[in-house]
């Protein structure tokens, strides 16, 4: 029998979430919608969190792999819940509603509506704030609002739904940590905000599509995501999706003044290098496409922006690159920005791990007496976690063959295949000739989902979750 | 100033390598065709090889290393000389018949050639025999006709040029080894041929095919590849592809009569699961393409042979496979069969050490105190191995997406610039939606020439040399 205690945890995660509900049902009063789509789900979170918080647990300890459990297992239901507001308002049905969900939940950004313009209000701020949710995290977020156990406690639980190969706490104290990243996040939207209004868009608009540069999400209010707003607007976009993708502890070493410390930062120079040498190579190779340089550059700036950090929203129609922009792309999404931030993909951080070891392999074979130590952002790397890391890339590939197999007896070709999936699995959104995911079947779709869930948690918890299951 | 000794051994080479060129030059004059093709190119072979052989060194000990550097630079450099005889015939520029020759001898099968049926009998038989030298290594074959150096440095050479994360000789002594391996080959080869001509196959054919099946090459002697033959040759090479692509230790040990531990291997047991599960796969989805099940069946496994054993022959079109069909071809391309076979690939075993390593890491996640062994063939895999087998994998994917982004500035569709760097990388040859491999440009050629190299010596010899010129 499984610790009872982990279910007790669902419980208040499921009560906090429930708070958080509040927050859209508010807007469809304010907007004189119905309010069942929120009524009902922030119920059923209700009900549910208190059944579970009511279980009585003898033991209170929970262990590492349990904050793999009660992670993986408190996304699942939350995205059960979340996808509920689509089939009560009858925009989707309950497949494409999860899809939906998961999909603003892992702040992937794909979606199955072709149009989002005839959407309730509500419902838009409600894909939104899915993004803005789970940018930092769920359990975060919940953890965030009300205490869900005593320090060290929590501490699995950060571990295991924050992205990265390692997670560091800012501050000894984890409620410390969660306050400071809370602060640099809620700051940083906040200044996208404002800047969006002087950029003349709404104040709807405008707080949604901050929710979605935030999340790293993409989910956007207009059919042509971005490509209407304003050239400031377009410029603002561009700047805060590149700083969401940077990892948070370089702004709070930086609102610890130490700037030394944040220069110095290894994954942040690398994601420099990659970041303007890509969009380089695309201005170069589309820059024949366009009228004029400024609308090839900013494009170019933009939809980088927009791929490395695993955001997807658009400004023109990236679906005349030429294939080798494409290639450039699909690694993008893949690796995505830094870990500790809200992108997707499997990190820049792990990238450089994984290439040091590579090298270091390589130097073992050509002078086979050498030891050397890996070392990263200038502490060594342990053995286990390069191990962890290399298992994890090659788990990544082997779960994106796996879904890109299954998907592909939908019969769209290789490309959109491959596409689609990239697109999920590194909680991209952006795909190249893919409009709307509402083309795949409901097999795909539901594959796609899982994919979206793997690639948000990182595998490990989903892993744990079914190999408790199986027990 | 790196050590001579290594150069004069690389002269043995080419000696050794001359003597091999004679055997087209007597095609040529029993064709009554030109003999300059081979002439020159046997004198350089000569020159040279005397040349580097007459360099006067003080030691006389290769470390493993060196094993990687000869290895490199003699395939090289026979490539180089290889590529002659298109340029002297005039079928080729040197680029493109570089790119021939390298596809020859690593046994990619990959041809720029748009019709073969016009070409000269004495070049067809070049390179169909670049195949069959080059599937058991070219110093392997220099070494079986004459002796390198003494039996343990020998060891250093083997390990380099064959295939697989481990090596290790069947006897104790490597001319044994050596012996026994040849014997293998030429029988199988032997019984190929005599097969091919019960199936009604002219001599020629039946030699070129079978020395192209034994290589896991590819290159054929008609435009239509193996279509136009009957339905027994059809299944000769299709059980003979197959059987090139077990390893060759289990035809040792039943020659030895140890049918036990044959039987026992876990390599050969999950080749034929994977190919007789994506057999199946293929045929239920492809049923509907052909007038009858019969013919379905025999493409079907005639395909997946030649794909899994990177071989690349076909029998008829398979750029009418749907999405699901390629995607599996893909992964079978670079996965490929058993180690110590002829095949391209990362091989089965490879695959094998990988997943129970990712399973051992997981498992060490959910249970952080429990320490695992892996074992492989019931073996325990020493650390180190595993650590290079994931470097190595980690490498094939990286070189592969380096290539793919240089070949992808052709302009191709992504689909086309994925299976030309899969087909050539893998040594496969065969492509969906690529007859001839003219169709790219001079750099792309290139590109996928080091590409072949790279895949058929398994990327750590190239490394090697190019780390070493550097110095």
């Amino acid at each position: 029998m499984k610790n009872r205690i982990i279910y007790k945890y669902i419980g208040k995660v499921l009560i906090g979430f429930s708070l958080l509900q509040l927050i859209p049902l508010f807007v469809s009063l304010f907007f004189k919608e119905s309010i069942l789509p929120f009524l009902i789900p922030l119920m059923i979170s209700i009900i549910v969190g208190i059944l579970l918080n009511s279980i009585k647990s003898e033991s209170k300890r929970i262990y590492s792999k349990d904050g793999f459990f009660i992670v993986a297992l408190s996304w699942i239901i939350i995205s059960l819940i979340s996808a509920l507001p689509f089939v009560i308002n009858k925009d989707l049905n309950y497949i494409d509603a999860l899809f939906e969900a998961i999909s603003g939940l892992t702040t992937t950004g794909a979606s199955v509506f072709d149009n989002v313009e005839i959407l309730n209000k509500s419902i838009l701020f409600w894909r939104s704030f899915m993004h803005y949710i789970g940018g930092m995290g769920v359990l975060a977020f919940v953890m965030a609002i009300i205490p869900l156990s005593k320090d060290d406690k929590s501490m699995h639980l950060l571990k295991a739904e924050m992205p990265g190969p390692t997670v560091s706490k800012l501050v000894p104290s984890i409620k410390k940590t969660l306050f400071y990243l809370y602060l640099i996040y809620i700051l940083l939207t906040t200044m996208e905000f404002v800047l969006l209004l002087i950029g003349h868009l709404n104040p709807f608009d405008a707080l949604l599509i901050s929710f979605g540069t935030a999340g790293t999400g993409g989910f956007s209010v207009l059919r042509t995501s971005l490509a209407t707003y304003s050239n400031f607007a377009k410029w603002v976009v561009t700047i805060f999706m590149f700083l969401f993708g940077v990892n948070f502890n370089i702004y709070f070493l930086i609102l610890m003044k130490d700037f030394k410390s944040a220069i110095k930062s290894e994954e942040l120079r690398t994601y420099l290098i990659i970041y303007l040498t890509s969009t380089l190579i695309i201005i170069l190779n589309t820059y024949q496409m366009f009228n004029n340089l400024y609308e090839c550059i900013q494009q170019g700036f933009f939809h980088i922006s927009s791929v490395i950090t695993s955001t997807g929203y658009s400004i023109g129609n990236i679906d005349i690159y030429p294939t080798n922009a494409r290639i450039l792309c699909l690694f993008l999404m893949l690796v995505s920005a830094c870990a500790g931030s809200t992108c997707g993909g499997f990190k820049m951080s792990r990238l450089i791990i994984c290439y040091k070891s590579i090298k270091r392999d390589l130097l073992k074979l050509i002078h086979p007496n050498s030891v050397r130590t890996i070392k990263f952002e200038e502490h060594i790397i342990p053995d286990d976690t390069i191990k962890s890391t290399r298992s994890f890339l090659l788990l990544y590939i082997i779960l994106i063959i796996i879904i890109m197999f299954i998907v592909s007896f939908d019969g769209y070709s290789l490309e959109t295949t491959i596409n689609a999936v990239f697109s999920t699995f590194a909680n991209v959104g952006l795909a190249f000739n893919i409009s709307s995911f509402s083309i795949f079947s409901d097999l795909s779709k539901i594959v796609l989902s899982i994919g979206m869930l793997l690639g948000r948690l990182e595998i490990f918890p989903i892993i744990v979750l079914f190999s408790d299951f199986r027990k």
